[in-house]
């Protein structure tokens, strides 16, 4: 083999070795290769039906833009489907408002519907004063959980069936990770790349890139020429995510392959942790009624934490 | 609280920070302290009984000549049980030789019966030869089968009743992580404090030092004057493992009592496992008649890999 020439296409010459499979590949490869595996991860975890109604959480950096990129070309098949973009505006001074002029100018330039809702309208608060509230917490814990309340919020207003979150693989294995120095092993059977709730009590929640590595999809919002949000989240630099990020980085270098091995070491921990458990019991929150395994959901103890 | 004052006898200056329990401690409590807690971890575990025959496998190393010093304090206790220090010799010119001296020097100093046995009498090869003829693998994968079994053999031959390695909290927390990124999940559930067959077809194996942190070994070993090999196996350099030291290192001074926590966890995720995997089935070697989950256990493969 020509090392220098696309393993795919053998025609044109590579421009990104991917270590993990030993192969080359050029531009115009690697971006149908991306797309025809975000295909596969879809079908093979049964992650949409025809019909369905799919929000997709939007946030203008590159991960969820060239998700929605790549759905944006999946649901053309499908003429009964239906798509909507919905963005969470956590109120992050001089970093979401930039991010949100940034996902508005793609959704001009490529027409798709949207929904945009905010933490002041949701929670009365902003990000901002909650991290001046909270301040011995670290901001990516309760961040998370207002987050992934706003998307559903927001999917629930647009009507959805079903929201798709930009989570790679990257993110995916830093979690499980996490999990586990964390001592939150029951997490681990949580972190899935489908979450139903058979009585259909919760929207279900899909990640299509999840077997994507980060590497690849910042790769393939390049080559697609979408402009995002390169800054990262100025609270993101306290979390110990960041660490486990370098350490997987520096894994994967030396020993290609190891974020996939980790992805299958946790499908494997996921169905023994499932059986063990057994079901999760479904409340609903004192306060709010949204679901939840405890009396009170997260998100109401974080506010009320917030407002003592 | 004086900042220098030891938090356990309020008398002596403190000389160590324990960062996971936010004390201090002086040269006599830590000494005593750590004593302490392998007694604990002992009888928690249920590891020893009072007239077992205990082999302790000493390599020779600040790990080892630390348990066996302790065990030594232990027995002392219990009159109807015996101590026998097995030692090892794989096989490493300029590494192994020394560390040999080093041990039969403290065995002089202390006196207690000894066992050495060498791969090259067990398996007609030492380690040096084994890895010439394995050039593609990492040493550490052999060696551990290889050196497993030796101690074994040598515990069968003093009559031993269990056998003790040195494994201390970080070994057993690398060891954890590294199955997940090896994905061996499987074997999670075998490292364990105790591992015994309940049809007594291997030796019990204990690990007393599971819940000392490496530093503090190597702090009582310093402290109670044992003379140790210091340098690192040539061939450990290559290894995996290494690098996981490093991350959980420095994860443990970010955010102290990590790897206890990544012990909890494991302790959980082991009893899914089990649960899950139901009983392991132990059959006979086809070669060597040792007890083994496969056909061919894995000392045989080796060996029969290295003379092929």
């Amino acid at each position: 083999m020509n090392l220098l020439e696309c393993s795919f296409c053998r025609k044109n010459e590579a421009f990104y070795i991917r270590n993990y499979e030993g192969v080359g590949l050029c531009h115009k490869c690697l971006k149908k290769n991306i797309e025809d595996r975000v295909r596969r991860t879809i079908s093979k975890y049964k992650m949409l039906k025809p019909k369905d109604h799919l929000a997709v959480a939007v946030s203008g950096g590159k991960d969820s833009l060239s998700l929605l990129t790549i759905i944006g070309k999946i649901v053309k098949r499908f003429p009964r489907s239906k798509l909507t973009a919905v963005t969470v505006d956590e109120g992050i001074a001089g970093y979401r408002d930039e991010a949100i002029v940034i996902a508005k100018e793609y959704y001009k330039k490529h027409p798709v519907d949207y929904e945009i809702v905010s933490f002041e309208d949701l929670f009365q608060m902003n990000l901002d004063e909650l991290v001046k509230k909270m301040r011995e917490l670290s901001p990516c814990s309760y961040c998370g959980v207002l987050r992934r309340r706003a998307i559903n919020l927001a999917a629930e207003k647009v009507g959805a069936d079903v929201v798709a979150t930009a989570h790679n693989l990257d993110d995916e294995v830093q979690t499980i990770m996490l999990n586990i120095v964390h001592g939150d092993v029951s997490r681990i059977s949580r972190v899935e790349p489908v979450l139903e709730d058979p009585n259909g009590r919760f929207l279900r929640r899909i990640k299509p890139l999840c077997e994507i590595p980060e590497k690849e999809v910042a790769l393939y919002a390049y080559e697609s020429g979408i402009e995002f949000q390169s800054t990262p989240c100025p609270y993101a630099a306290t979390s110990l995510r960041n660490d486990m990020r370098s350490m997987l980085n520096r894994m994967e270098v030396k020993h290609p392959g190891t974020k996939y091995t980790i992805l299958r070491s946790t499908e494997k921990l996921r169905s023994a942790l499932k059986r063990y458990a057994g079901k999760i019991e479904l409340k609903n929150c004192q306060y709010c009624g949204e679901p939840t395994t405890t009396d009170i959901c997260q998100v109401c103890k974080i506010l009320k934490k917030a407002v003592l």
